[in-house]
């Protein structure tokens, strides 16, 4: 099995660290490729960020060896519903994977994240996942995404401060960790929190495996149906649907008149 | 990885059923041990009949080979938070699991379930999983439990009608089959369908594999931690938590002291 | 009238306790038999107690004396779907009851409640009842359930300043108290707290008199109609619908054959 | 105890129905006054209607005899905060009384009211009371309210009609009848429909009397505490609260006093 | 455009201070027309101040020049369904207009209001308008409304901590002020709180001009059509719908005959 | 007043179309200016469309003259949130613009939009701005929005009828277009409907200038603060924070500073 995992940010860095996560969890027989977006923001740290992001995803997917799943490896799951309509293999976002995980091992769940701008982010897939009951709080470290990667210890220092607050406060009973490039710390922070803490790149691999073990594809019946053939203008002209080098073999002008008749 | 499906009614073809079902999806190094429970009723169609099931799955859980994972393999998740207590290793329900790994594939899908009177226990686990947005409608075929096991093709009829009209009414994306003992219909409905049909039995191994393979086990923080210890009484005598044959080896006494210090 | 009381907990001076509080309240003309489960927990304090504590309840009601209308006297409100399947007198829980009481007397209310780790169970009850515009929080004061037997002071005190919090912080209007244990101090918070103080016990006996009152029996139309005959197997046997003496001299395989065709 | 029937419409002849239903409901010791609102509209059928009642409804409860408890009997609860501030007696409202009732009875029930352009201010009401999830749908009869107090049967026969598509298209388990000019069709039509039919007057009388009877008196902190003592202008200089004649022998003045301070 | 500024509270210089707002914000082409209600209470401050209002705001829809709309000034927006039912003239809310208004220039908002008891009253508006995702909280200063018309600055300094707070406590992302009392501090707490800060007389103007703007009149099909025709009695006879000199020159009787037909 | 109204679909009579009804409407004061995105589809169905036209949204609020608002003319509001964050200058969405519009008018509405498959874009709209309550249903016609272009009247007379169903079936008191591309066939389905019929094109020129007018200005407090300076790479290299020419001239280098510290 081919699992393609999409970093939609440009930092390279970070995706060697989320693909060293997804290969420690990855089956036997799952091969992970690993990818960075070529256009776009370093980090995304709100909804310009994540916006502009899509186009990347979109790139990695629409090119090369055609996967039998793709992750999308940014906790905004940035471009979710636009990748599951181009291609029938299960798309999943690292945030709906980490929060469907979440609900079970535990009754609750809150989730730490960087920057407080990216908060309100993290609410709406809380709402748009139907976590509304599971999610106790989503709790703001400031902790820029690129800290991350920085090898001293004050960034870890408040994600663990906050988890403890999590705990303590909001009565959490596991957490959800709100940045792929948190994944590293996964095995860290449970020795110290005694509660399931969960990294959405591990989530979405095994979730990813298990879905295509199921036999399941995307439904191409109603909005995930493959895009309408239609004119694409400008510096987006190659993103035309009718042109994209779609892995699964559609010719999309056939399948529409059909659509319609 | 051992995975223990424990069939909540006490009709043991529908077991095998399920166990083929399983088997055809298990990854090459789990193992399906199956378990008809061994008190309460021959189907499950109600909340009495349901209450009284949680005694036998509790038994499985308590007793025999401790697993990795169990499976509740009855779309009523019956005990589901009362076994969640009484193991550390994660449980599944297949009403819980099938819901889940529909929101991955579509984003909408329509429940066809058993009995009109079993509408509302679907109901009831929509809103508690958070499903309200993403599920369309339960919808009832009135097809008794037990009817799915015989070879005549009357009620794979009716809930191949009541699918189509899931789809056309409902503009459902994917359907989720409402009982255990429809999970050998999943091909043939998806061929006829031409949209994913998910059954939980497939989807709650694959799931337990991915919880497992995350390395994440329940939470013992919170409502979920073990049962205090306590004297139970009259025929229940034998479920006093401390005489439990829990398959955690936990000293339940010692963890309470520790709890309340 | 006769309205029985039903302890789902082994512990007979709580039904004691709670008895008091009935025949307080009790109208004239209302009889109230009290009943200790003869099976289960000494205490109901988890997921796990609670789903055993069924069979104790449904015990009382398929047996002795035909009551007018039955209350479930523990503030989980166990097995009140599946006891209302199998009478069509009206089955009335605590928790349930005092809510509804609290909604008539204040816009409002805060839960105080007894273990931390029954916190959940209450939260999920206010959802299933419709009461998360009324009900403020719920509030955990980690006092055991048997505590509050004990003689001296310190549950009390503990439960007072639960309730102050909950008027400060939460801004409640009335408190709803979480256990049938407690039912013995509504009247001295009630004059500390100058709020209504609601206790379940008394508010189930009261509704239970007043749908009495109003001729209401269960719907047995629907998932509430009286369980299906069908075969009950090994300790369970004895639960066979069939076999049941129900109290309403309903007989259940006839009416089934009436409902199918 | 003494129970004030108030009918928020100028209709006398539907309130001597109302107190006939109240009457027969009652039990030994209450007393049922009735009261016909002396001033506003004939029958209530709009927000207009209905904003425009709530005078008299509060002109019946600072004059004349203190009772015990008082209810509002329209289904659309008109005033009911209101009525709530200006007595520490418990005040019902019809439709509230009968849709808790029904969540006692049945897991669902529909709303069979009167003119279409009602039916908005009943599933306000809906949402108010937390009942979403118990309401499946609120049916218009298109029968004017005063059509109710004619001999003929055509307002019967339509009324009947919706309550039999509520059964079957709604899969309700219950009826709630959405006027108090109802209430004398209870009987006929549950012999019909073989549910629970609930009617909001008997329901709050019933429940009036348990709230009595559990001791507890409208909470008088928060936003239902008596009215801040203040200056009122024109036509309605004499609803000034502190020369309200209160029932309850309050000094607003001085209370409002020691709540500042 | 004639837009007409009704202050439901007797206290005119309250309505002047809105009247400086209005006109502050007015287009060029739009007049607006002050009125103070001639009954009820001197502020609003509770359920029962506000139901009475509404005779007063009735009485300045239904008098006088005819208006392209009508503000209802208070922030619980007495009437104002009511108010739609008698004019297809559009009638806005100050508490409306506010809290839209911010959804346009902020994720979030919390609602800085007067007195603790009319925060219940805000909660219930936040609701109804489907403002529950944007509103992070209510928040009460315990100003009472006319210490808002004090020259002192204590009141003034309460709002500015309490709006502080909001920023600091909710993280909210602008305010809206939750009294029609408050619209001259307006550009003094900007400035202070660098967020938007909203006031319902200034948003209820702009935007009752944008919807005259836009052609839009109420709609006058369902539950807003034209009150019907029926007898008024006592002191509020002249209520009777047939008798309202309404302003929009509807013969009520020949259209409720229409209707029927 | 300037206002920018875009079109993110590259199909630029429709912007004509656009700019007719914005014209018609907008105040003597406001200058409209109009512009069609440069890159992406020519018309927006679906997710993927949706996804791509945010990019020239962009490049119409990052290029050419500073607006006093911008609205963006596509009723799936593609790009909301991202273009508020790189202006202080209001941003407004038809979809947003249209339903605030609505609940102005009426207390429900139903939304008539193009193909199925965009019908749940519609939905995700109204459960994000809180229009669950109002919005009676989302009808999609399978008129593609390219074909609302063409002079033929096939495309009118499914909308219409589409319309009627609304009224007739949900009981919707209002109508809202679902696609910018209906604007000119407002005032023929007013006449034909009876009921408020609202465009979003419409409706965002009037609230904008309600916004503007109110001297309000988007949050830069949280999720909306202007992007954090970094690195962009690859083809959307230009798109990096601090190269954009923003129209608010900021230096969001100093401004980041200032924030963290």
């Amino acid at each position: 099995m081919l699992i393609k995992l999409i970093n939609p940010n440009t930092t390279s860095t970070m995706t060697e660290r989320m693909g060293d996560t997804a290969r420690t969890v990855a089956a036997a027989g799952s091969k992970i490729i690993l990818a960075t977006s070529r256009s776009g923001a370093a980090s995304i740290e709100g909804h310009y960020d994540e916006a502009l992001s899509v186009v990347g995803v979109i790139d990695e997917i629409a090119q090369g060896e055609t996967a039998d799943a793709y992750i999308i490896g940014c906790f905004g799951d940035p471009g979710l519903l636009a990748a599951r309509e181009i291609t029938a293999s299960p798309v999943l976002g690292i945030a709906e994977a980490a929060m469907h995980a979440a609900t079970f091992v535990a009754t609750s769940f809150s989730i730490v994240t960087t920057l407080e701008r990216t908060r309100i982010i993290s609410e709406h897939l809380v709402r748009s996942y139907g976590m509304q009951h599971h999610c106790r709080r989503v709790r703001a470290t400031d902790v820029p995404v690129l800290d991350l990667e920085k090898l001293d210890s004050t960034a870890d220092a408040a994600i663990l401060a906050e988890c403890q607050k999590a705990l303590s406060e909001d009565r959490a009973e596991a957490i959800v960790l709100g940045c792929a490039g948190m994944s590293n710390l996964v095995e860290r922070l449970q020795q110290r929190l005694s509660v399931p803490v969960i990294d959405g790149v591990a989530a979405a691999v095994k979730f990813a495996e298990a879905i295509v073990g199921m036999g399941l594809r995307t439904s191409k019946v109603g909005d995930l149906a493959y895009p309408l053939p239609k004119a694409y203008a400008g510096k987006l002209a190659e993103y035309a649907p009718a042109g994209l080098k779609l892995r699964d073999n559609i010719n999309l002008a056939a399948l529409a008149t059909a659509v319609r008749s």
